[in-house]
């Protein structure tokens, strides 16, 4: 792993973002200044959130029981109307939702496809985890966005993701047998670095890597730190 | 193909079925005489809906353009949204949603597998044809519904299907491929038997089967006819 998302808490001259203007900022820690442009960043978004429903309504399609299935298809629902804010904000802003997608749809499928994981339960981990983590990402760059739109943003973010449905399949796969605890463990540690990195990718860095790693690390140190606790909650030691 | 769907719009002798009470017919014809128990009906509409969904959202992940696969992810939406609207209607009858789908769920799955086709256009027009015959079944059937709850079920059955996404991809895989037309129109004539059965088997028929096949007769003439001008829509003759 690159040192960009290694912890070192104990540092103390972290640089302080700065609030820019009225923005709030939703975490302790925010990235509003490495906010991509407005339309770049709701194409991004807007495609995570599709290739969210999509993995949600494949693990949709497998699923073992009515029970597990009719659960997760509210939790793929819930991505496509996230999916349809977003795309909204698109429009809103002038922008043709699928020209704006268009750019990020290569980069994102590959490593939809590197998450996909190798059964139903790992598929499963792989759409909690990337979609906590790029969900918390995406609202720590929403103060960098122009005028109302970061909050609007935020709120489509924050919206309820359906995850209980998707928990508590891993939880009761994981009673069924706890094996299943130490693979998805190492497969939630895995994911991580890929999600890490779709998130890097959408930030506008100076090319001062010095300084951009400075601005990029205490809100990737918060990243990993809200990961470990998804992991630790559901039993995996992270 | 036996003689139920077979067309016999030339006899006069087939008995009109009367309005019931206040209840009004949204079609010409109704089969409100012959509608199941309400929670049945509801666990059958909404299990329905649930497997519409999962042939969408399979349709579009393997969607060849950003465009379709966007497209294809409202209309799946849209069928869970009436999804959603019918578990609404189970828990307000004091139904349990998993429950009551629960014994329609092996059939409907064997009948989703039968009708999933061998490429992405017979799934696109098995959704698109056997969902609008099976909306259209359901809307005959709500008249006999208890109280109010036909007319709430007939508002979510009729709610905006997206089928757009769904006519447009074929209409343009047939203008780049004439040949598409003619096997499509062949799988459209398939699918025509299988989608009458699974509608049938919803019935609450007498036992009776000359007094059945009098009732169901002109619905089941209609329906075709309905699924008839689908195909001559899209230019597959039936």
């Amino acid at each position: 792993m690159s040192t960009w998302f290694a912890k070192k808490r104990s540092r103390s001259d972290v640089p302080r973002l700065k609030p820019r203007g009225q923005q709030q900022s939703i975490h302790k820690v925010d990235l509003g200044d490495l906010t991509p442009k407005l339309l770049p960043y709701l194409g991004q978004a807007a495609y995570l959130q599709l290739e969210a429903f999509e993995a949600l309504s494949r693990a949709m399609a497998s699923a073992p029981t009515l029970e597990a299935k009719a659960g997760l298809a509210v939790s793929a629902g819930l991505a496509l109307t996230k999916h349809a804010g977003l795309t909204a904000e698109i429009l809103r802003h002038h922008g043709d939702p699928i020209t704006v997608m268009q750019p990020f749809a290569p980069a994102i499928r590959r490593f939809s496809e590197v998450i996909s994981g190798g059964d139903w339960y790992e598929l499963l981990l792989s759409s909690y985890l990337t979609d906590g983590l790029l969900n918390d990402f995406f609202i720590q760059l929403a103060p960098g966005l122009p005028g109302e739109t970061g909050k609007r943003v935020v709120a489509i973010l924050q919206q309820d993701s359906g995850t209980t449905p998707i928990t508590s399949a891993i939880e009761s796969g994981i009673r069924a047998d706890s094996r299943l605890a130490s693979s998805l463990a190492l497969w939630g540690r895995r994911l991580v670095g890929d999600t890490l990195l779709v998130a890097r990718s959408a930030l506008a860095l100076s090319g001062n890597v010095a300084s951009d790693e400075l601005r990029i690390e205490p809100a990737f140190t918060e990243l990993i730190a809200a990961h470990t606790r998804r992991m630790d909650a559901l039993g995996l030691s992270a």
